[in-house]
């Protein structure tokens, strides 16, 4: 069995990477274009992936490409004989997406229509797609089921990408009994690979919490800026829906699983969160606690397109994929601290 | 001054060309990939261009590319000192759309997208675009006015390509205060050139009403179907927004006139049709009279995705463009008349 996974390099791609050859015999190939990922000077493998080479003895297919070089896609299809493909080569940055719409859309939604009409090319049908809860828009409930409306109110480019790469892939399904997609919902993923070795290294500053959090813990930052302490939550901060990336990875094989049962069609959407919300200042607490560190911040104005609260229904993860969060807040922070802590440069380290 | 149109070969685009070239001293260059417009064999140029040449003694510069070719853009925009673009080119088949859902998307967003890339590196920033009222989805309130939300209950993909395009264009505006974009969200464009030799030219069976009443006049199709006599309207027949294509391409013309204000900027949104709503009774009634041809009509059932009605609020045209629609019913429908008689078989006549 072969899968492709695109923006394997990547942070919840390279955990789903490793989970996959922690699994199972399976014969992976990634597609990453390194917009994001380290790879030192003069290797031909991005350094997530040699680490994951080594820890597991098992050999990874690289290919250096974008998504939207269709010629190089179909390449790769025809050199590997793919069942299905995990799809999570995207630019991710909310804050940078305001700033170069384009640049996402061209990424993002061309990536994608180009891998799916290579996919097509080549008989290969089957697609896990690396979705996010930004496709609900402002809540209008909580908490966030997959019915709750989607692409109403979302404020910046990244977020509009998800929610149109999920009508595209919808359209695509009902116009072609072939296809068999689930887009996994995720809310905030963070952690990291308990080994220490694997973990998320954002370039520049982090824009997400945790990676924020921990740098400010490692020392790489000065203090955390809370934005926001107003809003009606247990404590004045926003509250997340954060979840393990070893847990997100674990969903990707039980949705690809799905797969295995001949009559699974169509376009499925499933939030892959624990259904528990955590304000800003019980995670910053929980990584107190289980790294010894003080992490000091400060509350500033609240952050427009910032909602108050989000936190899934995690129903449909349980009944379709059999699949539910297993590790607590304190073990997202514990895993976190302990690649930090290993490697306070990320994969420059 | 030189305009780039985009699509102007097809229907719109073609009678926007007319119109610049009637009106004033300018440079046109077209950009077509004739996926839906007419070339006789061994000829360089598509007709309905070799037509216009003829008939305004003037020279159109054409280029046969794919707006999703960046190489090809980038060379024109080097060859040519371009003020600003009129992006027609589309795919536009609604049925169509539902069975190829992933053409529409690579061909009118990805295209779309890649357009403006061209343009932003070739310091254009002006841009009138071709949208529709199919942006504003199911109608919540008529007259339908450009603050009535868009991207709700759009049932297909053409549609969708419409309102993403809009909402990148919005977030491109957003990001960089150089951008001028004015989308005309057209109603029902029909009719033709007041010559006769410039018409609507659908390959294939016609996907609209009014060329399929003038296919079943000339007698190249059979008979008329109606689909449903039962909505709420004067006659029970679905109620559109038909507005003449010379009208149209009127509007496209004040439109990139608001570029001279050098205080104009950012993204405008403007209906562009009568503001009356016509049956398709009404319509037949109309031709039959003009033409003096009997169109036989069979009522069917309602189409999936119909609304019973639709019409513009015209009020912003007014205001911003200084624009309104002039030619009524009976000419939209005499012109159209004049046009499939004098080409029976469209631009292969």
């Amino acid at each position: 069995m072969s899968i492709l996974v695109t923006g394997g390099a990547g942070y919840v791609g390279s955990h789903t990477v490793i989970a996959l050859l922690e699994e199972k015999d399976v014969d992976i190939i990634v597609v990453d274009n390194l917009s994001n990922a380290y790879r030192g000077d003069g290797v031909k493998k991005p350094e997530p992936l040699l680490r994951i080479e080594e820890m597991t003895d098992r050999h990874i297919h690289f290919y250096d490409i974008d998504i939207r070089d269709r010629n190089g896609l179909d390449k790769i299809f025809d050199n590997h004989k793919i069942d299905c493909v995990i799809h999570f080569a995207a630019l991710k940055a909310v804050g940078e997406s305001v700033q170069k719409p384009l640049e996402y859309y061209q990424a993002n939604i061309s990536g994608t229509c180009t891998l799916l009409e290579s996919m097509r090319a080549h008989n290969v049908y089957k697609l896990v797609y690396s979705s996010s809860c930004t496709v609900y828009g402002d809540p209008q409930r909580l908490p966030l089921d997959e019915n709750h409306p989607t692409g109403g109110g979302i404020t910046n480019p990244y977020g509009k990408t998800k929610y149109f790469c999920e009508e595209i892939m919808k359209d695509l399904c009902s116009s072609d009994q072939n296809w068999k997609i689930v887009s996994l919902r995720y809310f905030n993923p963070v952690g990291a690979h308990i080994s220490g070795r694997i973990g998320e290294d954002p370039t520049g500053p982090p824009n997400n919490l945790m990676p924020y959090i921990s740098q400010v813990a490692v020392g790489r930052l000065q203090e955390l800026q809370v934005f926001g302490s107003d809003y009606p939550t247990v404590d004045g901060t926003g509250v997340r829906d954060y979840v393990h990336v070893v847990d997100l990875a674990d969903g990707h094989l039980r949705a690809a699983r799905l797969f295995h049962d001949q009559s699974f069609r169509g376009f499925h959407a499933v939030n892959l969160g624990t259904g528990q919300g955590q304000s800003v200042l019980q995670l910053v607490s929980s990584f107190e606690r289980v790294s010894g560190r003080r992490v000091p911040y400060r509350v500033v104005g609240r952050r427009a397109g910032d909602v108050a609260a989000n936190y899934a229904d995690v129903t449909l993860a349980r009944t379709l994929l059999g699949w539910k969060a297993t590790r607590s807040l304190d073990q997202m922070c514990e895993d976190t601290w302990r690649w930090q802590e290993k490697n306070p440069r990320g994969y420059r380290d």
